[in-house]
């Protein structure tokens, strides 16, 4: 029984349980540990044939099973636990061997583990896995980072449980130190951006063509078969035709969940370090923004009485769901655009040494934000790595300029009739600031010399200025 | 010549120079300390009578020179220079004596920093000082926090040399710990939204109604002397006028300075924290967005080239200017509620027992901020101490209602025409959602639990729920 399991994984949970299943069926044996034995005993009695998959309490006898040098992943809640876990891990595991953090660790800690753990002889590498639990289980998208020793030691278990993109593993070693754990938090950034647009575009269409469930269900199964094509389209035009169980299987269920979204904190990441870096994130932003004021529903209830909200201008029907299809292309390019900016940034500033073609590539299947224009984003940075923004990729402009006016046409119908949009909103502003040579933050330049002397820039010459503006 | 000072100030910058003259103007004697001896001529030069202003660049003799308990003022950068001038004072001092920083320190270094002295018998608090360079002269708004003990032997001088408004001293003992730094922190957040939306009401004059900078020092001139009435309007106003010494003396200023602007920090912290917090404030974080996107010249400039921007249809004159100043009022007023709430949420989280009235009403003189709101403002939490939002207050929601219109239709005909009008979008689209009882979430909720498992409520029965969306 000993040394003679390929592959180990902490933390049984859906995700966790999910991989190392995804691991058995690839051909690798794989051994499994919990501190809750329910959880060892279900994945148990699910792989089957102990020497396939097997799983234990015990972490003596868990590292113990491992072939050297040993292959340990963690897929724990991010945060002290992974600590804890790699502190339980160290008395029994030797030099060589490899651990790695597949869960969504801020990448400092990321960073802090590595240096930790290498001065050890431990090869550290943080992995960020994307696509729920039926990713995990089927094939996920595979983001790991730093050692690229341990990485290599575990590339054809990674490359083997991958989603597939017309064959190629969605899986990449990414760059070094936290690159993994960095890209999986953008990702999910951009994963708040999308979610938040697809749920505004979905109020919009109930309420300026007053489309029911099951439109809403055609509508979007139709999307996704052109150009937004992509997981969240799919999985939410299923949403819209999920019965209610407990409402005697009435159509419908959506009607019932409670508005007030909750988050992890990684899309709260991404907009933060992006605050640091200095690039500018806004359809990520707002969307935790939207999940912060969906959460205030008794205060949203109350103020709701205290304020007459305009009349809705009904629209045509298919006008409003041909305009609602480009608008959603655009802002979905809009946000991809502003994760990879983010990204190429963080890239120079941490040295993770990013390739953005790669990125895009390893998120065409397996992950949540995989879609259609993946495909042609990861052409975009194939064709020139060194682009400062997917706007200015001569293979997205007439994407963009043809579907802008329909953008500007949605933004200025729910501003008159009281719809919020504000995720398509912020990607209009933000496109119509990027794309002026000239804005008029002149004035704030202007503002901040007059009270603090901050002094400015000038147009037609070069230096630093001050001026006395009373006199 | 020992021991006779009633007051002493380290760092002898613009605002260190203003502040200590001030001291001295009200009839405290001062003592000014900096490394840079020719600022301490400068200030020796300007204060005259030694008895009442003197400086030195040893901290030895500054430190002597001061009566007992000492009373000493930093106007240092924020960061590790704090902490510098903190350890060359230690040696000097002794117990009982107080040290107070009057820069925009990051909230946690307060916190660390009082511990740290609070074990050596040292008061030490932050007090956010605003008004610029001319309200440092003159009278600043002061936002002390901390050592009450402390507080109060300087309570007088702070008095002194506060801006008043009507009689009153626009300074006051906000709370334990840091909460000074952190009420300044969120007063600079909200400084960045006005200013951001002085800026592009500018920029929708100019491009909507081809105001020329004479027009808009006219408009913004009217505008102060109604319901806008504020610093920032008024020095708007100022600037559209103010001639160009280095072309002969022409008009405009303004249109040679760049729109590259900068931001030294306390903006973003406010959107970081404020995330950090849960309590959304998108007029806050597109404010430091757009200063990332001025800063990004040469790829707006290139980005430029690439699209094709719809033609302004121009607008009335006179009806731009009546649209533009409920729009500015509508927005201003949510810039506030917004920085206002993360304000009484973070004293909730760190124990600040902020009274909001208070802070409301050491703003409205001195400070950058300062505005006729303001006196609303203080009267809606006077009359309402738990007031969760500016916004569901009797005393301003008609204020609301009759402004939201032109809202709606600026952002409806800055969409259309390709102006970007990101911070009027961002109040707007947060007053649609804030004054919402249901918002499109629920999708998000359901999307959530569908790739993650991670459970939703309903609307209808208690208990959290999952649902297997896929058979």
């Amino acid at each position: 029984m000993k040394n003679m399991y390929d592959f180990g994984l902490i933390g049984l949970g859906v995700m966790g349980r999910n991989f190392i299943l995804n691991v058995a069926d690839n051909g690798f044996s794989a051994y499994g540990n919990d501190l809750d034995p329910e959880k060892v005993a279900a994945l148990k009695k699910e792989g089957g044939d102990e020497d396939r998959v097997n799983a234990t309490t015990d972490v003596a006898t868990f590292v113990q099973a491992l072939s050297q040098p040993r292959k340990i992943m963690m897929l724990v809640p991010a945060g002290k636990i992974v600590d804890s876990v790699i502190e339980g891990l160290l008395p029994h595991i030797d030099e060589g061997d490899i651990i790695i953090d597949g869960g969504n660790s801020f990448f400092t800690d990321t960073d802090r583990r590595a240096e930790y753990l290498a001065e050890k002889g431990i090869h550290f590498f943080g992995a960020g896995v994307s696509g729920g639990a039926k990713g995990a289980r089927k094939g996920p998208s595979i983001m790991p980072g730093g050692s690229k020793e341990g990485y290599a030691a575990v590339q054809p278990i990674f490359e083997a449980v991958s989603a597939k993109y017309e064959g190629e593993p969605c899986v990449a070693y990414l760059g070094p130190k936290s690159a993994g754990n960095y890209v999986k938090m953008v990702h999910n950034g951009i994963e708040y951006g999308l979610m938040q647009l697809t749920s505004e575009i979905y109020d919009l269409l109930k309420k300026g063509g007053d489309y029911s469930n099951l439109e809403l269900h055609e509508l979007y199964t139709k999307w996704n078969e052109g150009r937004l094509q992509s997981f969240l389209v799919e999985i939410t035009s299923k949403i819209f035709s999920k019965k209610d169980d407990l409402k005697m299987g009435e159509l419908g269920l959506l009607d019932q969940i409670s508005d007030k979204a909750k988050q992890k904190g990684t899309g709260k990441w991404t907009s933060q370090n992006a605050m640091d870096l200095g690039i500018p994130v806004p359809s990520i932003d707002i969307a935790v923004s939207m999940r912060e004021i969906s959460a205030l529903k008794e205060e949203r209830t109350h103020a709701d009485t205290l304020y007459d909200r305009p009349e809705v201008e009904k629209m045509d029907k298919l006008i409003l769901a041909e305009l609602a299809e480009k608008a959603l292309y655009f802002s979905f390019i809009v946000t991809y655009a502003q994760g990879l900016h983010q990204l190429a940034d963080a890239s120079k500033e941490y040295g993770y040494e990013l390739d953005i073609a790669v990125i895009a590539k390893i998120w065409r299947a397996g992950c949540i934000i995989r879609a259609g224009l993946l495909a042609d984003i990861t052409e975009a940075f194939q064709a020139d790595d060194h682009l400062p923004n997917l706007l200015v990729s001569p293979l997205f402009t007439e994407k963009v300029q043809s579907t802008v006016g329909a953008a500007r046409k949605l933004v200025a119908y729910a501003a008159t009739n009281g719809i919020p949009l504000p995720g398509l909103s912020n990607s209009l502003t933000y496109f119509d600031a990027y794309t002026s040579t000239r804005l008029p933050l002149n004035l704030i330049q202007a503002q901040r010399d007059y009270f603090g002397s901050h002094t400015y820039e000038r147009l037609d010459r070069e230096g630093v200025f001050h001026t006395e503006w009373e006199e």
